[in-house]
């Protein structure tokens, strides 16, 4: 594929260029229209790329897009995966430049979406392309493209249940992950599954001046910030009652295998810009990242946030707290868990109130599947080098419920890599992942 | 006093109601010209009531009003010392009406300042007004007005040092504070003093994907609330090394005399709406409230805290934390404590930025001062029941300053009601309180 590439090496930048300049930013209800907008966009896209079908479909939330090029019932059936929605852009002004209107700097694209997942995905279409126009086609082929998977894919994980038939597979391909970095690439053999929380603690029935009160009250930060320290204890566990009763320590001889991949403490560290790490007491950094839960705030706010400074005890404090699950784990009993410990760890002074945003369970792909065997064939011609397998640390929730409701195996070929800097300012993904990822896309096909 | 405030009331609060219609949101910098705009004012105002000369006085920051009213030098002279700025408004959503546009609802002025302090530091303009035009002033007065008393006064802090022989004075006059309850009048006899800090907590350099590194590094938020929780032990003491050193515990005949200040548990809570109290073990309410030193977070910040999720492990967590402190605590000394503990407290894998916003001394009022004395006759005599004295929680920065400046103590005739709610959305001031409080301060001015 190769040539095509070079030969088509403009149209396909222009093409994705025009995906990167929609805001289709899931979680904030101003985009609606322009999740539609993206959608349209791939339709067009797919039709052209060689689609017998596309099409737009409503949901209960965003819309999703689906395709098909059909080409021998006795085949294979190859269901693509992916998702045009974007996170949200704050802090706008730490982007170097418009995340809405790609660049391309010293090899990289940086935009909104460059990696996650509107780069990753705008591969398989090319992929899919090379093949029709080339007449290379030996599978069935299926897109589906959702607008939520940022958000927890709500809409497509109702959508699945009544589109089981139209999304019939054999696996489902994603491009949606990582890989260790450029030398040493890997495959992902399983992923966490996570449970997103949010929290309100309320103390006072108003806000109240600090200095008439202050000493005397339950101010609900400080509460909150005692409830959050005391849900990881000094060993790196959570506390959270039962949280590890469903949790299946890996074999000795897993653990050896996930070790495989390569890892130098000091250069993970300048790579974040930390002088030490924490974790889980008796785990490595990559199985604490990989197959361990964990628990995270991924953000707080309470009281006076702006310039200057005012004496006040609020009358609420907020976070939203969300734990990555390993397989075996499920989202929903954990979430009972957090809400029911949360509630028993406050003080009497403050009511608690729970929410749970979103979740998913973790999954696992056997390394010894013809999928993977055929992906890891496909990724070390390219690079050049064998793939390790790896265990991804983030979650994409859908996927679980796709494994269980189409009775098909998810195979996780990512280009990502950590330099993409994905869901924080500056995302980029490189050009030269951008071309071996659609390289070995096609190359997967060829040995599948 | 009473039959002028009858004859002249309309005007009154149309007068006062000019000044509140005025945003001067001292801490924003977007009201800069609302400032000048309530100074010049004032100026108005204390020139029509009398002053022989009345003028707005540029600063390093927010302008002061400064006004004269000569009568003879063999008499006692009296500072009048107010603040025309006032709080933000935020959250605005929660006001019943505008803040800037005042209303009178049962019996009370709604508006932002309406007590706090343009419609406290007002009665002391028309009790003035009433002495000069009924022929009663007996004293020489003069006035201070700053605009900077919500956040810390330290352009006030700077004028007074070279504008000492002006504001020369007998005793300080202030209206600021708040009494028990209306039918048990009381004049604060001591305030706390104040540090007030800001502080950063960074993590990884830039926002990482929380399933990417959730688990193996240090979270700034859950790291910036870890930290904040061991600030006070489960005895409800502070933990900075060294913070106690300098406070003078209160005699027993001290403790019981501030005793006296008429209290109920179950009022108390149901006031402020909550089920529970907290705070300093060995110490009564009241006494955590008015004579113990305490800390608070007044505003924590952090990660993703828009609509929906963001999975995201935060390159930074802010809060803004303060101390009360009791007279004998030195604000510079606890300032530098805090930052020191607060650093020494950081796990390795963040870095910790300590500012200090401002801070002020607390002081005390000798209950046998004539002024003191005066002070109670006259309300005494307003409310048909001699006045508590009390020890008031909050801080005035400032006036611990002035009073070293000028070897005057400061006088606290509060008519501030709790129910008045400052520093919150709907913050009101009864006419009942208004009205009083001109009459017993012309009454002062008889027995002083």
């Amino acid at each position: 594929m190769k040539q095509y590439i070079e030969q088509n090496n403009e149209r396909f930048l222009q093409e994705l260029f025009s995906l990167l300049r929609i805001p289709s930013i899931s979680s904030e209800s101003a985009h609606r229209n322009d999740m539609y907008r993206c959608a349209e966009r791939l339709v067009e896209l797919l039709k052209e790329a060689g689609a017998d079908r596309a099409a737009v479909y409503e949901t209960t939330g965003h819309p999703v897009v689906f395709a098909e090029k059909k080409y021998d019932p006795a085949a294979p059936t190859i269901l693509v995966y992916g998702h045009y929605d974007v996170m949200p852009v704050d802090p706008l002004s730490l982007w170097k430049s418009n995340p809405f209107e790609p660049e391309i700097r010293d090899g990289a694209i940086y935009a909104r979406g460059a990696n996650d997942d509107k780069g990753q995905t705008f591969m398989h279409i090319k992929a899919f392309e090379y093949l029709v126009r080339e007449g290379k086609l030996r599978h069935n082929i299926k897109f589906i493209f959702e607008g939520e998977e940022e958000m927890g894919s709500a809409a497509l994980s109702k959508w699945i249940k009544t589109h089981k038939r139209l999304l019939a597979c054999d696996i489902i391909l994603v491009s949606d992950t990582t890989m260790l970095n450029e030398k040493i690439p890997s495959i992902n053999c399983g992923m966490r599954g996570i449970t997103y929380m949010e929290v309100k603690v309320t103390g006072p029935k108003k806000d109240l001046h600090s200095g008439h009160y202050g000493g005397g009250v339950f101010n609900p930060i400080n509460t909150l910030c005692k409830m959050i320290a005391s849900l990881i204890d000094e060993d790196g566990h959570i506390t959270v009652k039962g949280f590890y009763d469903d949790v299946v320590e890996l074999s000795r001889k897993d653990r050896r295998m996930l070790g495989r991949a390569p890892y130098n403490a000091q250069e993970y560290m300048a790579g974040i810009g930390v002088k030490a790490l924490t974790g889980e007491k008796g785990y490595t950094t990559l199985e604490r990242v990989g197959i361990r839960p964990c628990l995270d705030v991924n953000g707080i706010w309470g009281g006076y946030t702006g310039e200057g400074s005012k004496t006040v005890i609020p009358s609420e404090a907020h976070a939203k707290i969300s734990m990555r699950l390993v397989p075996n784990q499920d989202s929903k009993t954990i979430a009972k868990l957090f809400a029911k410990h949360f509630k028993a760890i406050a003080p009497k002074g403050v009511t608690v109130e729970v929410e749970e945003k979103h979740g998913g369970d973790g999954f696992l792909i056997p390394i010894s599947s013809k999928a993977y065997q055929a992906a890891s064939r496909a990724v070390g011609e390219v690079y050049g080098v064998e793939p390790v397998p790896s265990r991804g640390g983030g979650s994409i929730a859908i996927l679980a419920e796709m494994q269980r409701a189409l009775h098909a195996d998810p195979l996780l070929m990512g280009f990502g890599l950590e330099r993409d800097f994905i869901h924080s300012p500056n995302e980029s993904y490189l050009l030269s992942q951008f071309y071996k990822g659609m390289e070995s896309i096609a190359l997967f096909y060829q040995y599948f």
